[in-house]
């Protein structure tokens, strides 16, 4: 029996489920490196539903549903631009009549949650607009479980973390696990306040945050967010990761971002034992693979 | 041996061949609905040839083709627009060759017919323009059978009777189950005088349909038809299905609508025991299982 | 144990590579045409990125890793569109973690082999800009070496051979069969001189060339070349291959074409026994099914 039918918010997971999951993306590890494929969802079809584009998430989750034996369908951007016309509950109510999960990306938040509640089959938020994207929650925990560790882990986030749906979550959930968490960036990016109120957080200099810190979580500070052009790149340039910068990075230090990148991260800094971006993107497949054999195991009781 | 090798037009049916076809649709009901995979068209490939979107429509056949163990290929929207470059015959000359089966949906009248001499594979009309969309009827006609009954029904047709294709294509096959057909519309869109004088129809008002038939089938009025928006409004608004509307309604009356819908049918009548257009589109599945095993079948001797 | 990694241009191949790949090729070409499919690359999966649209080389790479029993992921436009955002070279290092082999096509020169440098998988280019497009010259071989001869063929070029990829990569692995080569053009669409220098090539009429070649490899002459409209009707008119062009041909001729065809052979020629370019498209298959499944190989040593 599963222990949920939809996926949501990483909120809506306890501290066991999350360790739950971690571990059922472990026994996934092997097939998702070899490459290889499984039965275990053969003839079960997961429709995508992205609103709004998005390659990584899109293709790892067809990566993994595919190496589960399943079968994936996409909506087209076409499509998806003359669904519009409709109400998203009756588009969710005959989708789900046709396949055995949904995944949806939208831009409106909340959109997930109304979805699950149209549909006879599990939905997956990959993405509501400024609300959740719990699947990359987990795959950055998954990261830091794999690469360096979760319980107590010192983790410095940096960059963007005003905005970023990515951090707020991925804050959320650390706090399960008593991490550390270190806050580097300009004033006008800082956390927001209710959040900060929930964190055991300090707010640092970089290069403070290199010497200390199991993990360095880097985001991208986008241009949009700043009146004046030359303030960004001043701001922009303060926080971009070089191999000078590393020079006095703990041994084991490790560089998450979740990718796409600009230029927050240098690309001589790609070749460094730190280096783990790369790798964090390739867990999406086992911990999707994980969640998706979760949810749809769900449906069969 | 098959009874076809394209489906073009629901005229090309003859009254058993269509009876053939849905008691076929019968027998892949439980798959469907048990969401299953079956092997029989395992090896095949399908090529979804949309130039006009359809999420509906192409996701039921992609759903379809891989419940029955095949594989399907999609052109994208980008590469439709690109292929338009090249005449119709010349694409599906060479797709043909690469795969057993093509679905086509073109803006065009008559595409569908000009694919199918240019195929060495069979076609199956998925609509083309102001023409035909057969394999809609058929699932049509499978919901009455299935939901109430064919023979003689009493059936309602609410709102554009002028312009729907959907509509067309239902009267002539209605005729051969000789059912008694209500016609529910303004005047401006009444049905073409030449369907008028081959049906056994009669004019009625919305509140009289619903206490005498079977089934209503509800359709979209679209604004673009009328050049007065105040005009639109008030014809709109005089034939949408609400729950009031329905309190004097035969106990086992049942409401089709092609989907999408946009306010032809109040949200609160969906919960009612009478609403069962989500389901109608459900059918879908098992029907499309039957005409693409039926055609390939064709091909195969 | 495969002879290469990657196939990025058709100067990478020696002349035992491509026998190689030929012959490879015919051993798929049963499956190709009865359409059956194999089991040998059951769990691989190909990611196909088109950041340029190609229905043909796309669903024909579709079509071959199916039959060869893979999956494929496809990157939609619109996904392609956003990916401009971040280097291709960080794409290329995450898709290459999730599949098992990159079809790439590309705007840019040199995208291809940029893109093999940093990926783990075997990248196949489909065509990059300017570039090179190695899969349509190993299917053009194919067609020769199926439907006339290879070794010592008598080919005549007809059309744009100053612009055309196709006719460029085809001519340089020409010389390796020692062809016979004849150029039919305008003086203003002549081959470039550095090929014209390695080339055993002489300039002929169209009317010659019929009567005298094996084969005729016909490519579309486009108006934008040409300032004046005037100019390029006159130019574009007297290279179109009809019936009566035709009445001298020798008797064992084919006429070739990369398509999409515009006007350049008239459509009373496609029911001539010469006309074999709608089974050169469906060479694609076959010819890519030996390609996949020997780059693929190499990833497996």
């Amino acid at each position: 029996m599963s222990r949920f039918k939809h996926l949501i918010s990483i909120d809506d997971l306890t501290k066991e489920d999350i360790d739950y999951l971690l571990s059922k993306a472990d026994s996934f590890l092997p097939i998702a490196e070899e490459k290889r494929k499984l039965k275990i969802l053969e003839g079960k079809i997961l429709a995508n539903l992205f609103f709004e584009p998005s390659t990584r998430t899109r293709m790892s989750f067809e990566t993994a549903m595919r190496r589960l034996g399943g079968d994936v369908i996409n909506m087209t951007s076409q499509e998806a631009s003359i669904v519009k016309g409709e109400t998203l509950a009756d588009t969710i109510r005959v989708v789900s009549k046709y396949v055995d999960v949904i995944v949806i990306r939208h831009s409106l938040e909340g959109a997930a949650r109304f979805a699950a509640e149209n549909s006879d089959v599990p939905i997956i938020n990959a993405g509501d607009g400024a609300g959740q994207h719990p699947t990359q929650t987990l795959l950055d925990l998954y990261t830091l479980k794999r690469e360096s560790k979760l319980d107590g882990v010192k983790i410095a986030l940096v960059g963007d973390l005003k905005y970023s749906r990515t951090v707020h979550s991925l804050v959320k959930a650390l706090m399960l696990y008593k991490a550390k968490i270190y806050l580097v960036c300009p004033d006008s990016l800082m956390l927001p306040e209710e959040l900060l109120e929930e964190v055991r957080a300090e707010r640092v200099e970089i290069e403070d945050a290199i010497s200390e810190v199991d993990a360095l979580y880097v985001t991208r500070i986008q241009k949009e967010r700043f009146p004046d052009e030359e303030e960004y790149k001043k701001v922009a340039g303060s926080y971009t990761i070089t191999s000078s910068l590393l020079e006095n990075a703990k041994e084991d230090l490790i560089i998450m971002h979740p990718l796409p990148r600009v230029d927050e991260i240098a690309v001589e800094v790609d070749n460094s034992k730190h280096a783990i971006y790369f790798k964090q993107a390739f867990y999406g497949v086992p911990v999707r693979m994980a969640i998706l054999s979760e949810v749809i195991e769900w449906k069969r009781d």
